[in-house]
């Protein structure tokens, strides 16, 4: 796999390169950008200086640098854990830098830590499997708990069970995630993991297993949080990489009664205290309005956190260097919000929205990089109609970068959420997600996984969306008021 | 990474199906083989019967159903643990139910246990790290050890050292596997496993950690027997996943002393019996000459042994299954050998050599599988110079299968070791290897990782072979002496 993937990546990397070495050519024999008759709002200077910045960020960059720095020195860091506050250090001292004017946003964090966790097949044919806990479980009594299978493939065959089926019983959700470059596969895989053990629960289930809402084939579990409901018994819930899910679904189809152990030592402790990191480069003329870059500095505990969101922070914060390098600032503010907790709860995103109540409203624009460091290749946007001549002066600029306009929505990302009631215009960049769900959530989430050129390619359109959005003299109004 | 395999092997399956489609219609308009101006030596009978086993291997196959029953029903099974006994119960039933007469032969095998492993990066940066203990080694006391790193690349760069360079120390060979059809890079690679704690002790070294001798991205330790010397202070050795040796390789980069924790709970227990399983279908004509089909039941016991070696296992069992279920028996007696505990000190090859001691010389040819499940495409031989024209029609046979004859001469397997000194003829049918390094002694050695279109292709490449050689009239004579 890896084999195919490194000559894929070969390959891909090569005509990365091929890309970079024509559209320079292309664009310095006939920039498309400063042709008049292609441009509709745009003045050709704004066009000529994000062109600039775009290719300076596909020459050079130090996102690869910035990820390396923060896994390595860094690792992983779950909200609440020693390295959630060292990664904050890390952060200010990074973003400082940078020429970033920095500060810090306190904020009140859970703190759940994964300890032991083992499973086993105990009955018809014994065999160990791997398995982690979902984050938030509560753990299962010292020793362990055993109970017979039940499988099911999602929420919706589990309440159409008879009543009793599930009474005593380990609930086993087997729903397979599919592989979608836009990562459409987990919203259907992850049901199961969000509310399958507050669904199992009432039922009289003792806990609850799930296959990975992930697709590597690799013995990894895929952690990410479960969310109990209020009023109902909490039951420990885990996730079995594929390769054993597949192992206990061939036991089940056996027809023969299938016991199974599991043993989970999770706890949740007190509240931490962490904190949102700000970076900001101040506004020539308009320094009240924001322009928000947002990703997220924490990430799950079984990996380094490398594209989950390592590569975020890196591609927002490289934009915001490359901005900060320029002669003057632009026009508006820019901000660089690395948010904490986004995996286990969206503290940070509460906290900014609480925090930052009033100044909303002059948030004029906002995009989050979270889905790892594949190609970018479309552009989302959820402006008012009549913007959309920007916009598509926005997709010319991006064109050379392989990007296209896609009328779907944009969306904002997790961590924009509390802007959304503010209808604030978001734009997304969203990456090529074939493989990120095969390292997402597990202790595969490494450095090795990037590809520095990808990585190059993501700044390059994060870094012409900002200049562009903090620069424009263009008022982007508000969104449309968001469907709910 | 697995989805492009998924679709590397969606396509790879797919040109195999369509291969198999036109090959059987080519084989039907113009059989290759029934073209007497094309066989040298081949009975155009011989010929017609094998290419009717062939062709009935690939069309269908019990193989895959056995590696999935070993697999499920029985799991890893490691030299002396309980499910090595079970293996062997398990592999009399399967080879019975194959119309083969079924026995075992008693081995004894050292019984090594696994336990804990942990390793952590304590300084300059602290970081978990995954790893395995290499097979055999000693455990840490109790609580670890804790000492500065020092980074080679191989053996021969430690020897270089100054002397004292290793004293108190732990020694992290840093050697990256490369990639290759043949798994030409293991050989390199697997050098610090096999002798990296023997030449590191006798210079003050207190730990080994390699670089795991695996091509995987993933977080997975590759395990396999590491040699300790007679006299020499033994170890503890552990591997470090590919991604956590980049890890521990950027720490050593950063020029800052880098202080490692290692604890590994391994344990040498007493030896324990095991089995080579034997089932033969007795010769009609020349009962007492012997064609030996050779792979091994064990397997380590990080995954379930599905690719290394239940593969190996299911294929040469599968092509004696066809050649049972023919009206007659072939010329000579057709043996299948499951070997026990290759991997951990070839105890079953030993047996058997010494229990078949004056039967050796009655072994007319041999061949093993263990090197996964790609495709093959290659036919290696060691026969005598003037037995090649019969060697050319073994090709002829294998053709349409997408084999040819290549002039590097027959390695046999590790398990065929004691016939070599008979001058048995070996034949080799190694599969491409390009993926198998990536799951070979790791966690990820499960029954996912099968193609089963690839793997009829290696049934009917062994049931072609095995047939020819059982039935031919041809004597093969001994093979030249093996260089030593």
């Amino acid at each position: 796999m890896p084999s195919m993937l490194s000559s894929v990546r070969r390959s891909l990397r090569a005509s990365v390169v091929l890309a970079n070495v024509s559209l320079a050519t292309v664009l310095f024999a006939t920039p498309a950008w400063s042709d008049p008759s292609k441009l509709e709002v745009f003045p050709a200077e704004l066009a000529r200086v994000a062109a600039e910045l775009r290719d300076k960020a596909l020459a050079e960059s130090d996102a690869y640098d910035f990820i390396a720095s923060l896994t390595t020195e860094v690792g992983p860091r779950p909200a609440g854990s020693v390295n959630d506050r060292r990664a904050v250090a890390w952060a200010v001292e990074r973003l400082t830098s940078y020429g970033l004017e920095v500060r810090t946003e306190p904020v009140t964090v859970p703190h759940w830590v994964r300890g032991k966790a083992a499973g086993r097949i105990v009955a018809p044919y014994p065999q160990h499997v791997e398995l982690v806990a979902l984050g938030g479980s509560i753990g299962t009594p010292e020793g362990g708990i055993e109970a017979e299978v039940i499988e099911v493939e999602g929420v919706d065959a589990l309440e159409a069970l008879e009543p009793g089926a599930v009474e005593g019983k380990i609930v086993f959700f087997n729903r397979r995630m599919t592989r979608h470059p836009q990562g459409a596969g987990y919203g259907p895989a992850v049901q199961a993991r969000g509310s399958g053990p507050a669904k199992a629960s009432p039922l009289g289930a003792v806990a609850v297993i799930i296959r990975s809402a992930g697709t590597s084939s690799h013995r990894f579990g895929h952690t990410g949080g479960t969310r109990y409901a209020d009023g109902v018994r909490k039951i420990p819930a885990a996730a079995l990489s594929n390769a054993d899910a597949d192992m206990l679904e061939r036991q089940v189809a056996t027809g023969k009664p299938v016991r199974f152990h599991l043993e989970l030592g999770c706890r949740n402790l007190p509240d931490e205290m962490s904190a949102n990191v700000i970076g900001e480069i101040r506004g020539r003329e308009k320094p009240d309005e924001i322009v928000l870059l947002a990703a997220h500095l924490d990430s799950w505990d079984l990996g380094t956190g490398a594209i989950d969101d390592g590569a975020g922070c890196a591609i927002v914060s490289e934009a915001a260097r490359i901005i900060a390098a320029l002669p003057q600032a632009p026009r508006r503010t820019l901000r660089v919000f690395l948010a904490a907790n986004e995996e286990f709860g969206l503290s940070g995103a509460r906290a900014y929205g609480e925090l930052h109540a009033d100044q909303l409203v002059n948030h004029t624009a906002a995009a989050e990089s979270d889905l790892g460091v594949g190609k970018v290749s479309i552009l989302r946007s959820r402006v008012a109609p009549d913007r959309m001549p920007w916009v598509r002066d926005l997709e010319r600029l991006l064109s050379p970068l392989g990007i296209s306009h896609v009328d779907t929505p944009a969306f904002g990302g997790a961590d924009l959420r509390p802007l959304r009631p503010a209808r604030v215009p978001f734009f997304d960049l969203p990456q090529d997600a074939t493989l990120y769900f095969d390292y997402h959530h597990t202790a595969d989430d490494t450095l090795d996984k990037l590809d520095p050129e990808d990585l190059r390619q993501n700044v390059a359109a994060y870094v012409t969306l900002a200049y562009l959005l903090a620069e424009t003299e263009t008022d982007l109004g508000r969104a449309p008021e968001p469907e709910q």
